[in-house]
């Protein structure tokens, strides 16, 4: 492990990843009651919503209220994902800072999710392009299944790499690679990171792993010593994946602050704050979490020894 | 990464840690029926159970049982988990291939775990060593709370190979690290792993890790960069710690060996096998497992798309 003067920057995706599949309704103020809270704990990006159908995401219909009511610090990016122009429009009406497109990498997820080809999608983003070129507003692309497809299987490295080709010829300045559902490994995360960041500088590259088959921080680390340096991660590893019922869903932002505490890469990021808040979420949303540190304690957390052991 | 001609080896040890807390008595033909199942899946060594006093582990104190009614395959390993001379008897009669001693690196823990302080736990080993002599068995010596306490907090390195030392100054020729309650983390992995291979071949160091804050694949990463080979791993995930309620136990070998898989480390162990087998644990045991592949499937377990994108 190499570089490790070298800040990672941890991306909370909890408001919009994390809660988009979650059955339980969330009121909006406890939503703008979670994001204010994630605002103190160090963040510089927060994703804390979504602008797209509320049909087809019932649980974060809500995205006009929770960006207008959220309390704003300075020097914290709050990011909207967007589908669509209409999506923009919403979303820069709310004051997002920044606008996350999404499309895939492979053609059948893009139907499945999109409802449309990856070159209507293409086409549907320079619209998004223009509009934003008139608003103080950033941008971001997103590529779903860039290390693998649930319908499809592998992924073409580079298909990826002309999908990064086309966000930049765009004018979107900003990628993120997604492991949708989790399928990357090591391996292949730092062979592609490596050819991607001939392209991207690193501050504008963002990682976005799941947990999904358990390998999640063995990605972020294969991602930072291939000199990555901004990861996705949502508060108790919340998110899923419709296809892996019971699976873990995003990386857990305090199990990756915790790695990053121990292994002294700097984040930024009030670890105690977070496992507070951590230890919060099974009330507000009925289930327990997948997150380790939350049940586990920091390693700096003792226990007292038992006390059989004085009359030894 | 590296080195990837070279195999891993995974010890199986479902049997003994992973059953040693369930609060559910497992029944000894069912025991048994597990261990076969693993004998078939591609195993070279599973530790299959422990003689230790029936009142300090009712889960296992059948371990004479079980030792006698397995159907042993050539070539497999059946090691024995052992605390004392006693346990050395028992666990030579019953025909184990390999006995595993145990003491702490720490103090506190040792005392809490074992009743004695380590200096009588090394003493105690020798007249193990002696008795073994006289017998067709091999010994392994592993260290509990290698990478922490959860009494005492951070252990000192050199107090590691001090043990590692005074293992192989009584003849004891195997050594595992144990991170027994899972607080290492891979630069500490990587740095102690290449020190105690100075001293001890890597076809005689085991890592032992629990995934209790989600590290557990990230140390088997960093420990076989480093140079070793030989990793303790139980099936879905089974075992846990009494300091972490809700945290995973040890590292999961079905995540494992589909990491290998995914990399191109080879193990020799049939995945497909292994997870049907993960997939009956909870019926037997009455709860569900940590295990992420167990749910998730194979990255090459593909799902039909969606019908409606036949209309798009």
């Amino acid at each position: 492990m190499k570089n490790d003067a070298d800040p990672l920057i941890v991306q909370e995706v909890s408001p919009r990843d994390g809660l988009q599949i979650e059955p339980t309704w969330v009121e909006t103020v406890d939503k703008i009651a979670l994001i204010d809270q994630l605002s103190l704990a160090g963040f510089s990006r927060i994703e804390a919503g979504s602008f797209v159908s509320p049909k087809a995401i019932p649980a974060l219909r809500d995205g006009e209220q929770v960006f207008q009511g959220i309390t704003r610090r300075p020097g914290i990016i709050y990011v909207a994902l967007i589908p669509n122009l209409k999506g923009a429009v919403r979303a820069v009406g709310s004051r997002a800072d920044e606008l996350n497109l999404v499309m895939s990498a492979s053609q059948t997820h893009n139907l499945a999710n999109m409802r449309m080809r990856c070159e209507a999608s293409l086409v549907a983003f320079g619209d998004v392009v223009s509009f934003a070129a008139d608003h103080p507003v950033r941008l971001n692309g997103s590529i779903a299944t860039t290390f693998g497809c649930p319908f499809e299987g592998k992924v073409d490295e580079d298909r990826v790499l002309q999908l990064v080709d086309a966000y930049l010829a765009l004018g979107i300045q900003g990628v993120t690679l997604a492991d949708t559902t989790g399928m990357a490994n090591p391996r292949q995360v730092e062979r592609l990171v490596k050819r991607v960041l001939e392209r991207v500088g690193a501050h504008d590259l963002t990682l976005h792993f799941h947990n999904t088959r358990g390998l999640g921080l063995c990605n972020v680390l294969a991602a930072y010593e291939a000199g990555a340096r901004r990861f996705d991660a949502a508060l108790g590893g919340l998110g899923g994946c419709p296809f892996a019922p019971g699976a873990s869903g995003n990386i857990c932002t305090e199990d990756l602050v915790n790695l990053c505490d121990e292994v002294g890469i700097h984040t930024g990021i009030d670890l105690p704050h977070l496992l507070r808040m951590s230890r919060q979420l099974p009330a507000l949303l009925g289930h327990e979490l997948p997150g380790q540190v939350a049940k586990a304690g920091r390693n700096c957390d003792l226990h007292p020894a038992p006390g059989y052991i004085a009359t030894l």
